[in-house]
């Protein structure tokens, strides 16, 4: 019998993670009084939106981080968004704002994201922080993208060496395929991006250590396209009819779970692979948002005071 | 015989661009009575920061554009280097500012660069100008890092296609390495990047339709290190000792251009390739800045005043 990849639980790397987390914030409770606070700005009534906004404050819940929701109706103008996020910037309780995409059409994204204060862009899509990750690295950029970083953080806790390994990342969207890029290459991989216009993309993807596919073609990714002993994160969600599953669909990645099973050295699923870490992600992040802003000046200014004792 | 490639004059193609600009900059001087501003600031006395500063100063009288300089000794302080581009920034005649890097070591390079206005960072080094160009392409960012745009502009003007090209970029850096990548991600070339910690570079390179080296060790990639047919862009300018020399040395890239030139189908020499495109860029974000500011603000104008007619 060939033997199969073993599997990467995101599920369960990102529970360990939101214990980590809760921990830390249960001693950032009595030391310092405060919790981070995140909040959660939802415009419109998009199911999907409605369901990824519900878990991530079941998130928040379960690290004891306080969380503030706000549902606006899809109506909103800009104007009136752009008032409560200058109101949350200014907010010193909101260590974290997190304003759910898409936006109804007639609002711009860029715009309303671009108003969000650096320092609290807890999905890391603030130019700044994207700049900074270019240039300053994810050691030295507190927020970075919570998907990107959710693959990076499986590979590690999964003790993948990403340095000096070849890397293929299939999409080069903002959100995912550009962050993990520069996550990988931050990390000392060899990052080659592909995407739609890549002509020979197989055959690129065999030359692969590590493949991160995150185009939204399900099960585009197939087993011949990976080298022997690959490891694969697979970021894509997308559902595909199934008539035996009570909704009328299940979801599928945009590997070939299968077939790439055979191939691999070690795989995510789809569900319970990457997904669970956005949202643990999300949440280091709003506890890293709050310790810039409050620990580290609590601690500094102790610090100064033992110096002058 | 066997053929040998094509040279990308960066000399010829830069004095184009800068003719090209001129006649811009004079349009515009008789249109709206008004010229683009550079201000060059140079810190200390570093006899090659000198010199790229007095070309870059030269480069703007070819064109019409008004150029400041300032020269300041090595021991100024933050506070002062950061007064005057806090005052350069609020002066309505300066588009652009650029401050000659490497700074003395006292000095954060990081502070002062993110201290200049992004509309008026014609170097391209802001975060939030770095941000954009990932974010939303060089379409959208008026201005982009010199060097990088001047290795696209020699392969656009010289007919090479750039999509669906296989793209490697040997180099990481900040002012090179990673916004070439994006630039060629951006034109929808599959792009690898390799750095000193890459195993297999030149095999990797071997792949490449377009090479990109920017490395900083003199003729690092050797002839075999290219498919037949590529096109190289040599960035390096690396000085060797050379006693036939009057200067007792010559410049050479990074790549060996003797050994490329028999495989590859057009290369860029050194000295003569991509060095005056470096400049050519800065001279064309300098009138972009100015554009933005001045130029398309009055042209709305102008059309809205003959709307309401
Ligand atoms: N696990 C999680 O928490 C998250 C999961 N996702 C999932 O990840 C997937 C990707 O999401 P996202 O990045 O937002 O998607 P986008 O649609 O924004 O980007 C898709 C990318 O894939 C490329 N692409 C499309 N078709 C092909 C193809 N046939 N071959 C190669 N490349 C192709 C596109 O290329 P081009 O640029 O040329 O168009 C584009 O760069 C989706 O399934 C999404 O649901 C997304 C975010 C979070
Ligand atoms: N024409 C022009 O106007 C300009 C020319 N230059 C020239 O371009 C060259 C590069 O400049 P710059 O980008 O600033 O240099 P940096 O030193 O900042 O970066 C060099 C890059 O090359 C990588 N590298 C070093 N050694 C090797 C190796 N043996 N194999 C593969 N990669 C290697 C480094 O990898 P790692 O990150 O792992 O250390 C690093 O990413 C220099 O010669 C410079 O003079 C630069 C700017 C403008």
């Amino acid at each position: 019998m060939a033997s199969t990849a073993s599997i990467i639980s995101g599920t369960q790397i990102a529970a360990q993670i939101t214990e980590e987390l809760a921990a830390k914030v249960s001693q950032y409770r009595e030391r310092f009084n405060k919790v981070p606070g995140l909040a959660v700005v939802l415009v419109g009534d998009r199911k999907d939106s409605a369901t990824y906004v519900r878990n991530k404050r079941k998130g928040c819940e379960k690290t004891g981080i306080h969380s503030v929701g706000f549902e606006l109706p899809a109506e909103t103008s800009e104007q009136e968004l752009l008032q409560l996020i200058d109101q949350l910037n200014n907010d010193p309780a909101i260590n974290g704002i997190l304003v759910q995409l898409p936006l109804p059409k007639h609002l711009s994204e860029n715009v309303i994201i671009q108003s969000i204060a650096p320092s609290k862009d807890v999905d890391g899509l603030h130019l700044q922080n994207v700049g900074s990750l270019v240039v300053k690295g994810p050691a030295h950029t507190p927020l970075v993208a919570c998907t990107p970083s959710g693959c990076i953080e499986l590979l590690k806790r999964t003790g993948v060496t990403i340095a000096g390994k070849n890397a293929v990342v299939i999409g080069r969207s903002n959100i995912v395929g550009k962050p993990v890029a520069q996550l990988l290459l931050a990390n000392d991989a060899t990052v080659t991006i592909c995407h739609s216009r890549t002509p020979n993309i197989a055959e690129v993807t065999r030359q692969a250590d590590i493949v991160v596919a995150a185009v939204g073609k399900p099960e585009l990714v197939r087993g011949d396209w990976l080298k022997p002993g690959a490891v694969v994160i697979d970021v894509g969600i997308n559902p595909v009819p199934d008539a035996s599953n009570p909704r009328g669909y299940r979801l599928v990645g945009d590997v070939h779970f299968e077939e790439a099973k055979q191939v691999a050295s070690a795989i995510t699923p789809v569900p319970g692979g990457v997904g669970p870490m956005t949202i643990a992600m999300l949440l280091c992040n709003t506890v890293r948002a709050f310790e810039t802003v409050v620990v580290e000046p609590a601690l500094a200014a102790e610090a100064q005071n033992k110096a002058s004792d």
